[in-house]
């Protein structure tokens, strides 16, 4: 019998071997890395992917985990030797249960996370992780990769929001880790070693996730800050002011709005005057929308008085509310309809940011000649979208004197954060794009332990091999 | 040159010899476990650390790492074969920074959680860690056994408030993790694994903590329940119109304020009628009192509208905040005047609290012919501490009777946590107490990884042996 047939009887669920059937799951989602696989397999439950597992196992064939996709990193491409086995979640994804007084869902990895906000919505429960692909990326892939996003200030990244985890380890076993306990002190913690492990450990088949009361009311503001130092005194007086029921606080720079409102259409600039700097702020709440609105109103009324903010809008719809934000989620669109752009995807102390912002985009203006700096993030938690483009006008045929420039410069940014003890990846992952960056900023004795895992947990290292480590 | 002097010279600090000096080290604050050791090691910083771990490392000997010595399970204690050192961590105990702009304070792990918080309120934040310990316990302590306390229902865990560690690692290389970033995926997280793992794969050094901005105001309400159903939808009620400004939802029986008023002179019953349950709730907020206090009224006024509240009182004072918060905190001292008592340290799905309270309570009474239930807990973390008593009046020379039950009473409690999917140690950890009864509920799996890791991590088994696993 030929190999791919004893994997083809050996689970139950959808086996591809055709490259047509197979490409679209060899390519991420930009394009940037493709890979070959010998087969994808779409297993239909946990003891399938546990017996494909052991199938990889006895046949030292690698496993690449892969959710929607749509990972910035290629952590979820294979390589291009070819013997490795794509293992795509997307079939398991069922809602396994939801328990509105214990405030906890459990889902299968490859439900989209937007499928897992609705289900925890229509239990009138709010599941808070939020992120531009949340259409098509996966549960699973988000717990793997430790994914961040928008409300992260409040409610913590894809790891503080699991409570339980089912794995099949690299050696095909089950850990039935499904508990939806707030409190459990009866081991190490598995489940945070399995999180953001980009299925080098294993591969996450469920999760019991947390669920919160769904807030009744939200207010945008979008605001011009008088500068950088200013967005953090703003920060702590929203902080100060709206306690947990800051949710948001996405600090822009006006070159990032200038692209928005060149790229996209319906994009309209809400405030009377420029600023080097805006920050969009929501406040979410159990309060009606007069008593929020007012208490958002009051915190602004003092920020402009202290000088922080120079104007502000609050927004008075649902539909301008809509605007205010789409003026931030149409960032990374604007970018690539402008063209080519090195990103970093980096955090740091956020009282480091405004001296780290300020002598950095000048340092880096002055040494790479095609250079404009297009910085955005979420400032709560220290998260920066911190983006080189080249300068307006430069043409598209230049665009490989541009891309030359690349490694030289994130080199320079990523030394500048390291040094500042900041993260090179803060909510992408690390996948196969910063896997040597990272090592060559981390602690020696954190790279030590990391490998010393790697090898205890999966020794033959056959699951997701080249990325992270 | 003696084994001993070769220890003395290679660490800076202080080393105890003399059986005398030694003794506080050497049993447990509750008197439960008495060990032995070669000597008690006090250094006076990590590299220090490091020196000793690597000499025990040399030499063959265990290292029982140790705080405050407050610990419930015995994790501190060493064995009593002798052939150990104690590792005190309570030199050790700097404020190494603190940065309100980052809201992060990073400590060393001999610093008493009081003195935590104490240098975040002298910075206008809060360090919202908080248990009947504070004075004593370390945040070493805390970090390595994952505790919890009275907060955790909004701040969580020891675990979630910690950014990043320093820790020592069993082959004595130091990793420096002091990050105090809210986004870091830059590889395994190794701060997870050291957190809760009670010494037994390193010893943590220092920590970066998270801060949050003080509250303004803090509202206490004892409220008395119709019935111990109507305490979830009373939690919910809570959650849904204070949101996060819910920090606490505690809920006793009233056998337990009972022991209270009989032993703690200064305990007074807050309401006019007495009921089965009662639920201390407490809200935290950045508005003024007046504000807050309607807020918990409107509340209250709808619980006892639909009648899960029967009656309830709002704390007018700090003064009467206290003693409604004493009727709580002196629980366990209440209990220790009673006499002997079985403790049970676990957690629960919330929404299978009731249902296991009753039957259980119910069959513990009927099998067990000595047992009076004392059960209370953090009903919003879904933690009770449930305790099994002697009936009133039992006589203290009977102890031993009532004692010889503890066996059997502890494996017919967790038997019947473990088969609704909880945990039989919420926040005290394992240490000897719960070691073998944790094994026993344990997923197969997950404890094949964890004793991997184990013997990946501290391959000589020098660390904290015979703890946790």
């Amino acid at each position: 019998m030929a190999l791919i047939d004893t994997l083809r009887n050996a689970f139950s669920g959808r086996l591809l071997t055709e490259s047509s059937d197979m490409a679209a799951f060899l390519t991420d989602w930009r394009g940037k890395w493709t890979g070959m696989a010998l087969a994808v397999a779409q297993p239909d439950g946990t003891e399938d992917v546990a017996a494909i597992i052991r199938w990889c196992r006895q046949n030292q064939v690698a496993v690449v985990p892969q959710g929607g996709n749509t990972g910035l990193c290629g952590g979820a491409t294979p390589s291009a030797e070819g013997r490795s086995l794509v293992l795509s979640l997307t079939r398991m994804n069922r809602v396994r249960a939801i328990d509105t007084s214990n405030n906890t869902i459990t889902v299968e990895a490859g439900l989209t996370l937007q499928r897992v906000q609705e289900a925890a919505r229509d239990a009138g429960r709010l599941f808070p992780l939020s992120l531009a692909a949340e259409g098509s990326c996966t549960i699973g892939g988000n717990l793997a990769t430790n994914a961040g996003g928008v409300q992260v200030l409040r409610y913590g990244n894809a790891r503080e929001l699991c409570l339980g985890l089912e794995v099949v380890t690299a050696d095909g076993r089950i850990w039935h880790g499904l508990k939806g306990l707030r409190k459990d002190n009866t081991g190490y913690d598995l489940r945070n070693l399995f999180i953001g492990s980009e299925g080098s450990l294993g591969v996450i088949t469920a999760a019991t996730l947390k669920l919160f009361p769904l807030p009744t009311t939200r207010i945008a503001a979008f605001v011009a800050l008088s500068s950088l130092e200013a967005a953090l005194a703003l920060l702590a007086l929203a902080q100060h002011h709206l306690g947990d029921g800051l949710t948001a606080f996405e600090l822009m720079s006006d070159t990032c709005i200038g692209l928005v409102e060149k790229h996209v259409a319906s994009a309209r600039f809400p405030l009377s005057e420029r600023a080097s700097w805006y920050a969009l702020i929501e406040l979410s709440s159990m309060d009606d929308e007069t008593t929020a609105g007012e208490l958002m109103q009051t915190m602004l009324a003092q920020a402009m008085e202290s000088g922080e903010v120079t104007d502000a809008t609050i927004a008075a719809s649902i539909a301008q509310a809509r605007a205010l934000w789409a003026l931030r989620e149409d960032m990374s669109e604007a970018q690539a309809a402008e063209g080519k752009t090195i990103k970093h995807d980096i955090s740091l102390p956020i009282s480091a940011i405004p001296e780290f912002v300020t002598s950095t985009n000048r340092a880096v203006v002055e040494r790479f000649a095609l250079a404009r700096m297009v910085v955005f993030g979420h400032l709560g938690d220290g998260n920066l979208h911190y983006n080189v483009s080249p300068p307006e006008g430069f043409g598209a045929d230049s665009a490989d004197a541009f891309v030359a420039q690349e490694a030289a410069i994130n080199l320079f940014v990523h030394d500048e954060v390291a040094r500042r003890g900041g993260s090179v990846s803060a909510e992408h992952g690390l996948g196969v794009l910063r896997r040597d960056e990272a090592a060559r900023y981390r602690d020696p004795t954190a790279d030590a332990l990391m490998n010393t895992l790697k090898s205890a947990l999966d020794p033959l290292n056959l699951m997701n091999p080249g990325k992270v480590l």
